[in-house]
């Protein structure tokens, strides 16, 4: 995955403030940008912050999470084990738009004059709120408001509360509230990152209005996926107003015609419910909606934003990061969080998409990006949403056991990139190739398990995925002559080298994932005997994980990414135009992988994830050798980038990558925030401060801590959950406090020095560790830097 | 390229006579084949081997060299370099077709009952015939007897000679003598490796028909081509006769109807001329095609087989090769070198495609076949068409620098696959990386200089051609900390392997093409600085061949194909089944390329084409090895197996792979003749002899032989150019007889004993070697044997 990195600075689409994601004024220019990051989803439902009245809009958009169409996969020249037909997210019927007549002509902010225009994400409240004040051309003026919710507590749900007023004359006002299937969309353009975009991909299957009421169903032509979407209303106004429902195959419309008289407002709470199904009927699925628009009704508007607030309020308690010095960081993590937990919160045993369900990049697909990058925050601040992630890929356990039994190996083979679990990659040396993530998968597991302890999900879920992994990775790699264990020919994190012998991550998590199948399967003889596993078996991976190669450079001193990576060309950084950045848009795969430069962290990320497997000294050599390399063309790099240096102690440089992390799309910085957010790059603003300035690392029922802040950050502190603990964690550039806030208490280590945490908080002093030299990083590729000037603004960030 | 191979013994298709192939009965389930082993072409114009009458028709084809449509190359995952469209070789115009009414029945061998039916393809005369005898169903009986040929003297030019004669009534016989455009095909299937035939690619431009003349002008709709293809007819018969003309946008006809008493005959010579322009206006190719008919007019149909036969017997004069022994061998030798002559005899700077224009196969592309194995036939047999070869890749020359700028590489980088010198590979890691491709032209170009002398050749076309390839491989290549010059990230010719790092074979070749290069620039000072090579660059050049590195596995005591190959598993071929070959379609790239399986000679290759950088203990040792894991799935290996086999004394197993390879189509051994004949195969045939049995190396002005035969070939006798000397060596178990039959006489090597040959013959005796133990191949991939039973049959090979 690999965007392209924006370098101009331009004035703030956003107000930088602790809980909320204000746009003062509307930005035309960054209308798309602004519906991704104001989208409002739950992990089942999704909507992008298009305006009210649906137009203009950048890219129109509501997702249900799965809810896909498949497309053809095609292929110059066709080779065994291509899959033949991909899967890509659908736009779905939208049921955002409320349009609206002032005096006949429409609403719509490029005509007549815009006062006002502020919209606000609130992070506590889970909702985004709109307050509009405009002239039409015919110079009638009006305020509009409206607040939007995707509840995180009734899953099929949403709601928007729209008002009206006129501002100084009486107006006629004609308000309709629509749902519209097949929206036209605008062009996907010929990048490969953006999602391919299909023309109408719903056939009506049913529609009816019915009092206040609409129901659209319709069905996908290939997929054969059927979805209901339904609308109900409550409308509060002036005594005489005429309501009208309608509805057709892809329209459904509720009309509300009234005069406002200054002083007086036309109120309407839509409430919307949706829901999808490959197997149940069209009228179980119409009943479903119907069912889940009584519930919200029951509930009602207000009783929906308190059920939203308390929702939010608990996750909060459990996960907040607070960080002084660098407003913009502390708006950013907040963001990041809201983010993740809206993308995971209720996807309920469905997979969580690279871009969440804010927009329709990537086709809506799920990557590696969310076990190793999205699952260890989830893991820590909500773990029945890590939870449900994982059972997720227990569910789709069979398609990929048939993978690998089609690749001719044991086990299960995960899908590269999936929405329903079948493999989705039209190009397998970097797609069926880079085996990692199965590895990634089984290492979710084990953090998981190892938070939380929990049993039940270990024995029903966890066991099966670790075993089925293991085996690929013992069938995958074999003994040499020698008697090491070599995994070849297999792509890395890095996708800017391919096909290669021994990655040393993939060895690392390989190895990992081995040990814990062996270990999970002893732990439960009786479950490890269903799935076939005896003591030959787990044996023969504890024998493989022994002798796993971890290949190593004596001549340079460092590890290579791979095996011969270090005997390769370097790029010539030095005669690569600035915008020839990314690669990948410039240059051939061939002279990519052939030479000595990395897209994204891969052994750095080796540092990181399995950093007992290497010496301080070599994690320092390591990370210089790489920093020279990277040119980070992936949005997934920064934050591990942050997180290594902040442990090898170039903790300004930290600072710097995690201002690129946190910020993504905040500021846009790749120019495709427009497609959907970079939900790991989310992620990675509180892997960035509690991995990285935290130093939290957690295994082996040990969570351990080196806490040390770069200049800019005066204070950080968060909140986690391990091992049914709530804990609250304060740093200062002297000391950390370690405070349990919930929970029986536990041993923690600070600094590698081990103490118990019980009921109270214990403070512990950080020593200064002496400046080295900064890593160099390939010109014109370094992070903008985050120093802070005497005002408090991080020039580079903002 | 690959293919699947047939096992199963079957009844001889064609007759095994020296010079000829005869089919003494029409073998309906073998038509395709046939087709394709009775295709007449002069290298400019291919016509299979359709019967007359059209139909029943395995494929029909008929092909002018390098007329081709554009197709779509789709990709699921677009990235930078990938070629957009690619180039098939389209059915022309077909003039072949004669059809026959016998009393208002069409002639048709489904239908009513035939006596007798014999084709036969004359390898001195240059023609096929055909004789048959037919009974209508309504009882009418008549002999039908066509000569068909494609001129190699006047290169527009094909001729039929049609005879009817009824045997025993009178019968009332129509002729419709016809040129037919956009032919309905059969389904081409899903296989890969077949053709993607497009529909109805011709637009009608014009059509005429005058007097027993018709023309027909067509333009292809994307590529932008125009062809003309026209006929003329000489009718001898019956004083009663009605002769008509028509034509229409698509169909060409002359109609001769008449009423034959027994003893009578109806005979139609008709002419054929063809010609196609990208530039060239509709009048001048309307002008050039009515030309070339009245010059075959003028000549006529004894003239134009007089001019045949004289052309083919000075080809033999300088060619041929007598086999005493094996008959099938000796047939299939000829027959392979016939094929050679007809695919490059008239291309004259057009390519030559792997199929020649014998059938659509791998969409009408030429490959690295062309100058790694069949240019050392032409080189040393017809050296002309393998300079039009060498001069057709000069053409293409400004194609192949843009294609490596746009790789980011000097120099020039040659198609993988093409018609018109465009890359058309639609998968990269077995394309565009198997840049090998340049250095097989560059030596190519070598070989033709060394062979010839043509010092106005190397000036002109060679030179240019040898220092863009140099540029190509110092760019590709770089040296490493250690001062060793690497090239990584290439495919070498094996393709069960691809993106490795210094293969041996593309490493020694580029060493040569390098340092060639360099010895040619020092020789034309003149023309090396109008190419902009100065003396640092040249030494450059010497410089990076001097450092190459070729790795050695000192712990097997082999050389690794490519750097750790011999590291990686060995394929399980105990656990493969007979019919999962070829395996690139039962299994997946990333499987095959990561473990040690070779689909084609790669090492062994290396081992034949630059046996100068081996000892005689590691060609031994590295045969051995690579016979264990060899499996042939692509036709191109057994003529190398064949020659390293012979020269490391395994005699035996060479003529077994003999057998293979000059057997490929007349035993339709991979069950695909019918796509085309493999031309590289049939050029194997004389290889395997000459380079194998003969031991023929030349280089550096040395020729040198080191004759041994195996057990079932009791005389082999060859002939060839040398220097502009033509020579004949006559090879029995004891002894080897030097001939000069033409030319100024050399120096020869004989088993390492250098000796002068001119007017007199030199016999020098052959010293009998110990036999080793053969080398075993892959469980059921053994070449299938050829030891000849008493009465003189080879029971594997027929």
């Amino acid at each position: 995955m690999t965007e392209g990195q924006a370098t101009s600075a331009e004035r703030p689409v956003y107000l930088v403030e602790p809980w909320c994601v204000r746009e003062p004024e509307l930005r035309l220019d960054r209308l798309a940008q602004s519906e991704s990051v104001f989208a409002l989803s739950n992990g089942h439902l999704g909507m992008r912050g298009n305006l009210d009245e649906g137009e203009p809009h950048g890219l129109p958009g509501t997702y249900l999470n799965s809810f896909y169409e498949q497309r053809p996969l095609p292929q110059a020249e066709v080779a065994y084990g291509y899959p033949e037909s991909g899967q890509t997210v659908i736009n779905v019927t939208n049921g955002k738009v409320i349009r609206l007549l002032v005096d006949d002509e429409p609403f719509d902010v490029r005509y007549g004059r815009v006062h006002h225009h502020e919209r606000v994400l609130d992070m506590q409240a889970g909702t985004l709120t709109r307050h509009v004040e405009w002239t039409s051309p015919a110079d009638r003026r009006v305020k509009v408001t409206s607040i939007r919710m995707v509840s995180l507590t009734q899953r099929a749900v949403a709601a928007i509360c729209y008002e009206i007023e006129p501002v100084d004359a009486a107006v006629r006002v004609v308000a309709q509230s629509e749902l519209v299937a097949n929206e036209a969309l605008p062009d996907g353009g010929k990048d490969p990152r953006s999602s391919a975009i299909l023309d109408h991909p719903l056939i009506s299957e049913e529609h009816v209005a019915n009092g206040t009421k609409v129901l659209l169903l319709h069905r996908t032509r290939q997929s054969g996926l059927r979805m209901a979407a339904g609308m109900s209303h409550q409308i509060a106004g002036p005594e005489s107003m005429a309501v009208d429902t309608e509805s057709s195959p892809d329209v459904g419309r509720l009309t509300v015609a009234t005069r406002l008289e200054p002083g007086q407002k036309l109120r309407i709470v839509k409430y919307l419910a949706y829901g999808w199904s490959s197997q149940r009927s069209r009228p179980a699925l119409h009943d479903q909606v119907v069912g889940a628009l009584a519930g919200a009704r029951q509930t009602g508007w207000d009783g929906l934003l308190k059920e939203q607030r308390t929702y939010l309020d608990d996750f909060w308690c459990g996960a907040d990061v607070e960080v002084d010095g660098d407003a913009e960081i502390q708006q950013a993590v907040r963001f990041g969080l809201f983010h993740v937990l809206q993308a995971g919160a209720r996807a309920e045993r469905r997979m969580i998409p690279a871009k969440g369900l804010t927009g329709p990049g990537y086709d809506g697909h799920t990557f590696w990006d969310t076990e190793t990058f999205v699952l260890p925050v989830l893991t820590y601040t909500s773990p029945g949403a890590a939870a449900d992630a994982l059972a997720w890929r227990q569910m789709t356990l069979p398609l990929a056991v048939e993978r690998a039994n089609q690749l001719g190996l044991s086990g299960a083979a995960f899908p590269w990139r999936t929405i329903r679990g079948h493999e989705c990659s039209g190009y397998w040396p970097a797609g069926t190739a880079a085996f990692h993530i199965n590895a990634d998968i089984a290492d979710a597991v084990v953090r998981y398990v190892d938070a939380t302890q929990d049993e039940r999900f270990e024995r029903e879920v966890g066991l099966e995925i670790l075993v089925e992994t293991a085996r690929l990775w013992r069938s995958l790699g074999h003994h040499d002559v020698g008697g090491v264990f070599r995994i070849d020919g297999i792509t890395g994190p890095d996708e800017y080298s391919a096909i290669v012998d021994n990655n040393i991550y993939t060895n690392l998590m390989a190895r990992r994932n081995l040990q814990a199948a062996a270990e999970t399967a002893m732990r439960h003889p009786d479950l490890a005997d269903r799935h076939g596993v005896n003591a030959e078996e787990a044996a023969s991976w504890r024998d493989a994980a022994a002798a796993m190669l971890i290949p190593y450079d004596d001549r340079l001193g460092v590890h290579p990414q791979s095996e011969n990576f270090t005997n390769h060309a370097r790029w010539d950084f030095a005669a690569t135009k600035p915008d020839h950045y990314p690669l990948l848009l410039n240059y051939p795969y061939f002279d990519l992988y052939r030479k000595q430069v990395v897209k994204q962290a891969d052994l750095v990320l080796a540092l990181h994830l399995c950093g007992e497997a290497f010496t301080e000294e070599q994690k320092v050599r390591d990370f210089d050798y790489y920093e020279g390399l990277t040119v980070r063309d992936s949005s997934l790099s920064a934050q591990t980038q942050a997180v290594v240096a902040a442990e090898v102690g170039q903790l300004e440089l930290a600072h710097d990558y995690l201002g690129e992390t946190a910020l993504m799309d905040l500021h846009d910085l790749n120019r495709n925030t427009r497609d959907g957010l970079h939900i790991a790059s989310m992620a990675g603003a509180w892997s960035g401060l509690v991995a990285g300035f935290g130093g939290m690392r957690a295994g082996g029922g040990r969570l351990r801590f080196a806490p040390r802040l770069p200049g800019g950050i005066s204070r950080l502190a968060f909140r986690m959950w391990y091992r049914g603990n709530r804990l609250r964690i304060n740093v200062t550039a002297e000391a950390a406090c370690y405070e349990l806030l919930e929970g029986p208490g536990l041993k923690l280590s600070h600094h590698g020095e081990e103490f118990t945490l019980a009921d109270e908080p214990a403070e512990l002093p950080i020593t200064q560790i002496p400046a080295r030299p900064a890593p160099t990083q390939p010109v014109g590729r370094e992070p903008a830097p985050r120093r802070i000037d005497p005002h408090g603004r991080a020039p580079g960030g903002g």
